[in-house]
């Protein structure tokens, strides 16, 4: 793995070399078994797992590379982190989100036991100084978007050079003047790290290099949810992509998830699928799921059902939408469209957010699924109390729906495969209830 | 009891009037138990008394016979819910939130188990139908301080009008003009209620009545902790006080609470104390005890400890500023100096909030106090978090610090008794070291 090979960076970089060696060792380990052991994989996930395995290696050594030339690298927990800007620059942005339970004990030390594991697992990876991006962050780009991360900063600024941006809560035409106000104050941040002025041209090339990614990820979703006889690729597959657009080169990225696509194509045409014919279809709503946590996709797909979409952060809601480039002749019109974009983001930390559950329905009509997963990362209050409103919804649609808490501790993978076991038994109970009614009439 | 003199008028309100005496009787009861018990009470507490028994019955007249001459009641959570300008509509603003265990079970048919209590309670009294403050509100202002609250707008927004004021997390230039445009909205929707603009003459009388309000509790402050050797008066009985601050018409109150003092200030002439000499003083830091939460204090002040200051919003935090009117002429101008007072508001829902910090060990010093208990609500996590840096601060001073994390349940009285005495022992033990010292030294 590259991270030999790069011993030397990364002990510039101050990681604890071999605690970080053990750690990718172990995370390529567990891949290998919950990954690469899956059958009749596309082959176009042979780079994925190349980057798998250089992740903290040869794409370190490219962003450090930049970091050379003055360009920043910009840690991020958020999709709300304009990274069209920071690409813009010629830099590199990347997501920090942690989600994995091996530094939770170290950031317990700092932290409060009862927040979300997202953020205690990424100040655990500062603590420990194993996470070789977070070692390479100019600055580490915090918001202000929910309470655990915005007091988290404060204690991680200790450790790591840290800014805020405040992401206001309400949607209201005042709410968003401010927010456009955060852009801009973001864009000059980055300014002060290359210190030179970006241009209209560049920010422009950013957007589009950054719209191209996430037509890519629309095309994969399009691919994985809908055509319902035929799922090309597997739900931890597409995850796993997913969460390395967070990382990777965005150009390299964007190319790579389109030859993936190409594939999945003729995969359709061929009708080659790699779940068995009437598999449960299953969309996950909810917080984001941070690598290497794949625990809830490996219940779901070794009990007989498949995940066809991700409707979080690290998923539909970080694609969805792409910035307008149309009519734009100056710079605060670009700021406006990235605004508008950035706030057609239905997180729960908004409120009111009742857009956000006209979509999902939307969404799983549109994709003609089979039920639904509301996930949430433990202690996560936003997306904890939003369910209430939108599995009533669901309710009132007749749509099956699950709710899983969980956090990283591998205890509750157990009990979570009894529940979706139960859960997949009376969707294919129901299936074949109305399968039956529909001969009848017929 | 007032209540059952009153039934009519709850009924009309919408109170479920059999459920709701019995808990008022019941919170009766354990006021006798907790308070009318305690030895050497002042003879002004006799009004709380009496307030206590009516807060359910009379208060709930009076606010009802404001509302019949279109006045605003509004129902807040929050100290940032600008109390003046309802007083200057000839409105009341009373706190509604929940310190109650007995309608957590309700709320969480709607909200999830692990948010705080404080709004889990709340939430339950309006689905129980069992606060005669809560449905005599003509709306419920929330705001974007907290998680927990901010999404259970929505939720209570089913059963209640709810408005919502964005309270933003950060406090630079920015920040705050956005907040004055709150300020100036929350006016408005008070002129809607009333059908009448407020006058600025108005507006000055309410914030001359809110300020005449605020400095009798910070005279009671000072007479609870400035005077070591002399307690003269009950933490317990402090913090009820306090708490009936927020729901009493505040000219009585005030009148009130300043007779108390004046019985103080005798009492400290006389050296009339209600505790033990050499009983440890301390204060309290954290999220609000929301009545009939009593449970920390009881079990201070049952196990040889005495508390003289509530750092939280229902304490030193709503009345330490007071709003200054010097050179007022103007309404733009009156708004700005309701903001000056509520932005020096030391929430933790701010980042950052290193002024808080400051203060309590100024506190703490000028009160020559021997310990602090840090106090948070479970799954609060501003205050949980931010707790980190503040006990830290505490630990380099060398300030005796306990924490502890507690909802309503009485399940951990026992061991927070427990964890009391040993924190009262160890301070006991180290001030004998003092003195000892001391002694010799001279
Ligand atoms: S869930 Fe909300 S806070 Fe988290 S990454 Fe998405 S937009 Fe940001
Ligand atoms: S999952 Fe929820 S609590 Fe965790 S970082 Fe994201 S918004 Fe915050
Ligand atoms: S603790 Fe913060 S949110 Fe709660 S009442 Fe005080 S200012 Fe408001
Ligand atoms: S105590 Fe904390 S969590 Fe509870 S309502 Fe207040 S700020 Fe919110």
């Amino acid at each position: 793995m590259g991270v030999h090979e790069h011993k030397d960076l990364l002990e510039k970089l101050g990681v604890d070399v071999p605690r970080h060696a053990k750690m990718m060792e172990m995370g390529f380990e567990s891949y290998k078994n919950q990954f690469m052991s899956q059958e009749n994989r596309p082959e176009a996930m042979k780079y994925f797992n190349w980057f798998m395995s250089e992740m903290q290696g040869q794409r370190i050594a490219e962003i450090n590379k930049l970091r050379e030339n003055k360009k920043p690298a910009i840690g991020a927990f958020c999709i709300f982190v304009p990274e069209e800007l920071i690409v813009a620059a010629g830099g590199a942005c990347f997501g920090l989100c942690g989600g994995s339970p091996a530094t939770i004990a170290d950031a317990e030390t700092e932290l409060p036991r009862n927040i979300c594991p997202l953020i205690k697992s990424a100040h655990g990876f500062k603590l420990q100084k194993t996470c070789a991006y977070t070692q390479s962050s100019d600055f580490i780009y915090g918001e202000t978007t929910c309470e655990a991360k915005k007091k988290t900063w404060e204690i991680l600024g200790k450790h790591h050079p840290v800014k805020v941006m405040n992401i206001p809560h309400m949607k209201r035409e005042k709410d968003l003047k401010l927010w456009k106000e955060e852009l801009v104050e973001f864009k000059e941040h980055l300014e002060e790290i290359t210190e030179e002025k970006l241009s209209l041209e560049q920010m422009k090339e950013g957007v589009k290099i950054v719209n191209a990614k996430r037509e890519a990820l629309q095309r994969l979703d399009r691919l994985r949810s809908m055509n319902p006889d035929i799922i090309p690729i597997s739900g931890k597959d597409g995850l796993f992509i997913t969460q390395m657009g967070f990382l990777d080169d965005p150009i390299r990225y964007t190319q790579k998830v389109n030859e993936l696509c190409d594939e999945l194509e003729k995969r359709v045409e061929d009708k080659i699928s790699v779940f068995e014919k009437q598999t449960p279809r299953l969309m996950v709503l909810g917080t984001p799921f941070a690598p290497p946590n794949w625990k809830l996709h490996t219940a779901v797909e070794t009990s007989g059902g498949a995940i066809v979409n991700e409707e979080s952060c690290i998923g539909h809601r970080y694609y969805k939408d792409n910035v307008d480039l149309d009519n734009v002749q100056d710079e605060d019109t670009l700021m406006q469209k990235l605004l508008d974009k950035y706030s057609a983001v239905d997180c729960a930390c908004f409120t009111p957010n009742a857009p956000r559950i006209d979509k999902v329905l939307k969404m799983y009509k549109d994709r003609k699924l089979d039920g639904v997963i509301y996930y949430t990362l433990s202690f996560c209050h936003t997306y904890n109390v939003e369910a209430h409103l939108v599995t009533q919804a669901l309710e009132n649609e007749g749509i099956p729906c699950l709710v899983i808490e969980s956090d990283y501790s591998p205890e509750d993978a157990g009990q979570i495969k009894t529940r979706v076991e139960a859960f997949l038994e009376s969707i294919s109970f129901k299936n074949k209830a109305k399968q039956f009614k529909q001969n009848q009439e017929k």
